[in-house]
């Protein structure tokens, strides 16, 4: 009796072997499987990102002859026209431009309330130019101008880009403050190639593509350091 | 003899333990990276949804000043030239916009052929205008005339959408039409931000970005129901 | 004793039966997850392809109405400015055209530096015209005329693509020039749709959207075969 048990028991432990054979198979099957799906999914993952940056270059690009209008009463340009409240802008604040500027614009359109979805201050006007020299020409003029206003009223110029870009340039926009303070020091602060901060150090121009990239820089300039503490770490701190 | 056997037996036992252990040591590894997987999917999923609307919107941005001129003969734009059958078209419809429109088109072409493979008509013509304003204009006057032609024969003036979005709006088609034709009612239904219908319902305007939610509009006013059942329901039927 | 350890290993044995059931269990539970995972990948896969190429369209949309000047040194157009210089290279080559191109350029810029990362050569100027006709018209004149020249130096004038584009049309390159130097046997290349070639054969015009197509056909016409073979098996072996 004793022997029938055992071999019943040698039956089922021969039985385990098989099926844990088995067993171990399928997961060695699901284990591969798995690898190259994670193969495929970082050169998806490439794909995706590149894809981003290609639509942020096109959107960027499509936008490179626009005026952003800030500040301009909501609907003002129904009245009389967005061609007329142009020329009008710049009529008042470059009547040396006024020759050489092409007044024919493209489009001009209200941005999406996504900007200001609590609608308390006037969506920005875009106004499309047909060369982008001229926006150019006109933001430049704008900088060099102390006020730029409309019919009496303080209005902004600005160049017009992504969402993202807007966001990455607005990220600088405390440290851009700080550096341009500083007048004495020289640092002549510009955001170039969209989103990065570039400034003069010690002679040389110097360019950053993250805050990260500038706090390794000024790591070991302690000058430097202490003049940026303030908007480097509570930037430390947001996140 | 037997005691022998129970030994090889117990040795299985505990050999069968840590096999088995091993093997669900690598399942939960391999639940952990596949559900670790699908939170990435998830992600990934979301930004190519995202860059898909990304891609609908430039697109539809770049085509903002064109006209799509539909029935026109093919190859008679070769003969004279864009601008010159532009400027035709112009003429024999809307002789008071003539002095006004910029007649300057950037680009002419048509559109691939895709759009009626099987070329029982002829394909669109796209004219892409300097401004936006121009093809606005040009479209709110074919609205108001009853009959477009081109050298006496009918043609079609109409907006130009990326495929995505002309096939969107085309599923308002039936609907539209029947909202329109109850006159007496004043519905005034248009389709607004490029994919959306709205019309006005006891004095408010009501917007509906899907067949499904204007169905559970309609669900409570039989009026609205009644009206709409054939249009709605064959709708239904389609899917 | 010995009854005692059999029931031990009694024991044993049905626990080991469940735990292998559970462990197959979750094993069937992840090959069918990952199943569907590997059906929404594929999903994903096409619509990022997609993506891709409504991209490329995008882009190349965006490019049509650019002239790429090749061959001119830095910086020239920043002394006289884009519009001169797009008007001196007019007057100077193609004498005919200028009371008929619209000179207003909508945009000037260099080419990133990627496209010569070891800048031994200067950067291509790509000039933004306002109408895609004028740029057609610029580029059939410059092919007509054998060379193209600014201030007497020789340049090129080219048609601007995305860089897959540009890729894609440099791969026929070889099999392009060899195909037009056999001018008694009138093939006529041509690069149509943007990325594919297309030559007359036995009065047949043949289009082929990639190199294997080009192979195929070549495969069962042997004179076309020993003709191409340097540039197609050159090819081969590359890979």
């Amino acid at each position: 009796e004793l022997k029938n048990a055992i071999d019943i028991l040698k039956n089922a432990s021969e039985s385990f072997n098989k099926t844990i054979d088995q067993a171990e198979e399928r997961i060695s099957e699901l284990e591969d499987r798995l690898f190259e799906n994670t193969q495929s999914e970082e050169t998806k993952e490439k794909r995706i990102k590149n894809n981003e940056a290609c639509l942020q270059d096109l959107e960027n690009s499509l936008k490179r002859a626009n005026l952003r209008v800030i500040g301009l009463k909501e609907e003002v340009e129904k009245e009389i026209g967005v061609e007329s409240l142009f020329k009008g802008i710049i009529t008042e604040n470059f009547p040396n431009l006024e020759k050489d500027i092409n007044i024919q614009v493209q489009e001009g359109y209200r941005t999406p309330s996504r900007f200001n979805p609590k609608k308390t201050t006037s969506r920005h006007l875009i106004i499309k130019l047909p060369k982008v020299k001229d926006k150019e020409r006109i933001l430049k003029a704008a900088r060099e101008k102390k006020q730029i206003t409309y019919n009496g009223a303080p209005i902004h110029l600005a160049a017009d880009f992504s969402v993202e870009t807007l966001q990455a340039r607005r990220e600088w926009h405390d440290i851009f403050k700080v550096l341009k303070e500083k007048k004495k020091k020289n640092f002549y602060p510009r955001i170039v190639y969209l989103v990065k901060i570039s400034f003069k150090h010690e002679g040389e121009i110097k360019t950053f593509p993250d805050k990260q990239k500038l706090r390794d820089f000024i790591n070991t300039r302690p000058v430097l350091q202490e003049m940026l503490k303030g908007v480097l770490q509570s930037e430390r701190k947001g996140h």
